[in-house]
């Protein structure tokens, strides 16, 4: 059999370790804090940047690349930003034998290199929008870290902005969130809370921050995207100004926006269960595994199996769907079906030469694990139906989930009776030290105010003072 | 009209950096010897990296991604190839505000720290060909530079491979040598020499290296790929061992393979000519530009030129091709006509209301622009005609062009007078003293041994030794 995995019950974090490394999608490396992204993990991180990439272009996005390196000055531009970022920041002092005279440090995010090409590029109003998107690593020097979640190393997108009016920036930061939010919901089948983050949990020189915010199955939040209304500030700290229709100089009006690998982490921790791994179809690697039965078969039947299993592969690639054919004979039946329960292959087709006289195959949804009897002859159609109907349920089965664990809470008490019990909806005076003493006394932060939940007046749950609404609070990764 | 460049013959180096900045692929940034790759230069590395991704995964080969940051320590452990690389390396001292116990190098290249898992994830020989790719930036400190030839960071892909014989090392070695003759050859209509590197270009750490060279215009070679075969060097430093058929433990035998963001630059000065850019169209990101001429034209005319170049757009999107209709008012057709060129569009239509009187357009290709009347009916069937002859010109114009400035010398003297005159086909006696001698002395250095060359034993051309045949010498970027 393969490994088993540490069930959830005993302990989430325990088993969402050991599922990551016994189904090879990352492994820890000897450099503080930075993972190995292996193939099982890179192949659904292609698959994600696969669609990101083509939404982002649909809506008239371009690709681009700067430096990793940014001057150490460049980052102190502004002040904001560099404070939040100072503590994180990993420095290149010595390169090419000698010492720098201006110490580097590896971008641990890019507004200030990019603003300071855009400086250059942009002229006039016709020049705008410009809309720059980057694929690439970055690196936040962090505490504590977790395969995929937080990782001193991350690889992510970028997007970066610039527009003619405060009005198009704040559309662009809310459009881009939109997708996010599409690609959660409808590619990694993950209901997300579209809503602004609070004050402190504003991104260091942002106006503005949005996020989309998932459930885990421990009923904690992961914030899985962000977007951000940066407003002038970078455009000021780096001159980046343009001649607007009425001749005169203006600072441009900015966004960035951002998802990161750390995706991956949520993908598994949303849907996965104490056998592994579970993918949405429409991000995985594999859809299909075809695994012949030989048994007690004779040479001949084998021989049938093998050809028959070849030639359903053939006709499932056809329709669009990734497929294997395990037919290892050094492994068993039973071996195979936990393996590729493990590695989290959405479908899997079992064919002996019983099935093959009957003219039939039975599958099985990785999630359902329930058998199915199709007829060879409908068994493309039925695995495109049960790979559709697979997507679904995981996006229902998740949102059912968020449902149930989200609560509205009426008092400080009630709130630390809950404190574990998922999404909290409660009133909060808006003062940033009220938020810190939450967090202290009871772990919980704000993750965002969401734009689905009708904002009415009430009292802070701590302080008894004025509240425009309600605001999500939740533990998090 | 479109800025002009500096002509080739006024300077062949001044002409690819105003080529590459007007045409804006990429810009210098503050960054030492680093650039920024804009949008027009990204979008020929994404197409470039969508084909070999492809060629890669064809056979086998599965992405990954390890850590920017290397252990000091990992290069030491191959004596050789931390020499190679010491001098190039940028040096992490300091991180999340502390001096770091032992400090990491960025990646010059990553066969150190990818062993450090190999060791880890191989255990027999049924693990074995483990076949493995990456798409990573990496960092070699540089002293002189320039646009994507030679960049302190640049872009590539590096694959590294893992294998139970020197043969089967040996065979992916070539194997993965031919992919890139294939890619440079096929797609980017760049003719290539595939063979070996003499001793004293070989990677540190290799056993042999193999490489693809290139003529450029101005008759110097560009090395444009490398395949290593890295024997057990790497594989005895970091104990990468694997139980083989006879149950005794055995170091593995392997290879690494790269091309960078450095094809981008041997595209250009391939086949790019004064008035700016030309990309063969299988690497284009835009092959058509329709160009509504309105002239004197009626307002009835202009609306009928616009809709039917739309139409033609959409048509020509229809078979598979980039199209861009370029109607922007405030700008002259002839002022369009330079753009494309400079940036390197394949095929520009020009459409008025006498063209479409005549139910015709004009058609030019951007390398032989000549206007051809071509009927608007045939207009999709011309277009892709045009751009499949256009791809295959390009390859035999750079191809007669290397073989006009290819010769065999047969003395020193003769060496020296060719010296800037192509490929010198040259005895040599092998010994890297007199090649040393003979790039101090001509600027001249060994590309490679061709395969296509047959080896026939002859007279070194400085010392008169024997020599076992002949290699190719250039000038070279
Ligand atoms: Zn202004
Ligand atoms: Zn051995």
């Amino acid at each position: 059999m393969a490994e088993k995995l540490a069930p959830r019950e005993k302990g989430f974090s325990e088993w969402y370790v050991d599922l990551v490394q016994k189904a090879k999608l990352a492994d820890y490396s000897d450099v503080k804090g930075c993972m190995v992204i292996r193939p099982n993990g890179y192949a659904i991180w292609e698959n994600m940047q696969r669609v990101l990439d083509k939404m982002f272009k649909d809506l008239g996005h371009k690709n681009a690349y700067f430096p990793l390196l940014i001057p150490e000055s460049y980052l102190k531009k502004e002040a904001e930003h560099v404070e939040g970022f100072n503590p994180q920041l990993a420095v290149v002092t010595h390169a090419g034998g000698g010492k720098l005279e201006e110490p580097y440090v590896i971008r641990p995010t890019s507004e200030t290199i990019i603003n300071r090409s855009f400086a250059k590029w942009i002229q006039s109003y016709r020049d705008l929008p410009l809309l720059i998107n980057q694929w690439a690593n970055v690196m936040r020097w962090e505490m504590r870290t977790r395969l995929f979640l937080r990782t001193t190393e991350f690889l992510w997108q970028e997007g970066h902005t610039c527009h003619e009016t405060e009005e198009d920036a704040e559309k662009e930061t809310l459009q881009m969130l939109e997708v996010y939010r599409k690609f959660a919901e409808d590619y990694m089948a993950m209901p997300v809370m579209t809503g602004r983050k609070s004050e402190s949990e504003r991104f260091a020189g942002a106006l503005r921050t949005y996020s989309i915010e998932a459930m885990m199955q421990d009923k904690k939040a992961l914030q899985a995207g962000t977007s951000h209304n940066l407003g002038q500030n970078f455009a000021k700290a780096f001159d980046t100004t343009f001649q607007g229709r009425d001749g005169k100089q203006h600072h441009v009006w900015q966004t960035s926006w951002g998802v990161s690998t750390r995706l991956i982490g949520g993908l598994i921790m949303t849907h996965s269960d104490d056998a592994g791994l579970i993918v949405p179809p429409r991000l995985a690697p594999t859809h299909v595994v075809i695994i012949p039965i030989a048994g007690k078969a004779t040479d001949a039947e084998k021989t049938q199996v093998l050809e028959k299993s070849h030639a359903l592969a053939a006709d499932l690639k056809k329709a669009g769907l990734s497929v294997v054919v395990d037919d290892d004979d050094t492994k068993s039946p039973g071996w195979k079906y936990s393996e590729h329960e493990l590695i989290g292959t959405c479908l899997r087709v079992e064919l002996g030469p019983k099935d093959l006289a009957k003219g039939s195959c039975v599958m099985v949804r990785r999630d359902a694990r329930q058998k199915e009897f199709v007829q060879l002859d409908q068994a493309v159609a039925r695995a495109q139906e049960m790979l559709e109907q697979m997507q679904k349920d995981l996006f229902e089965k998740a949102k059912t989930f968020r449902e149930a664990n989200t609560f509205e809470v009426n008092s400080y008490e009630e709130m630390k009776e809950k404190a574990d019990a998922g999404f909290l909806l409660a009133h909060w005076n808006l003062d940033p030290k009220v938020e810190a003493r939450i967090k202290e006394e009871t772990g919980l932060t704000t993750r965002n105010r969401p734009f689905a939940l009708k904002q009415e007046p009430g009292k802070c749950v701590v302080t008894g003072e004025p509240s425009p609404g309600r605001i999500v609070f939740s533990k998090a990764y």
